[in-house]
């Protein structure tokens, strides 16, 4: 398993939270928001999961990745 | 039917927008956000929803009716 802590651009409340937490769970990863420090916690399989692909899922949400 | 301007403070997005309207919706009368100015304008039949309720499913969401 592999980790890795993305800046998330855009994420104001426990709404947008959930939906980042999802879009990353979705994309079969799992994620855990820092809304403060405007954050996500990201781990995953490299063997399954690309980071590139977490990314696009939180973009798909209208967050930028940066 | 009337119609009444709130002032909510506490929407800070899409989701904020969508989480007011849907409890509007859920307590009979119907309501659209202006995120920007803060403000849900709510219409309702006074014969069978009172503002109060309304003023309490927005306060449930988790918003303060200012």
């Amino acid at each position: 398993m592999a980790n890795t802590v993305m800046k998330v651009e855009g994420m104001t409340c426990g709404h947008c939270v959930s939906a980042v937490e999802k879009a990353v769970s979705d994309a079969g990863a799992s994620g855990k928001v820092d809304l403060a420090g405007k954050k996500v916690t990201v781990e995953y399989d490299e063997a399954k999961v690309t980071i590139e692909a977490v990314k696009a899922a939180i973009e798909d949400q209208g967050y930028d990745v940066v």
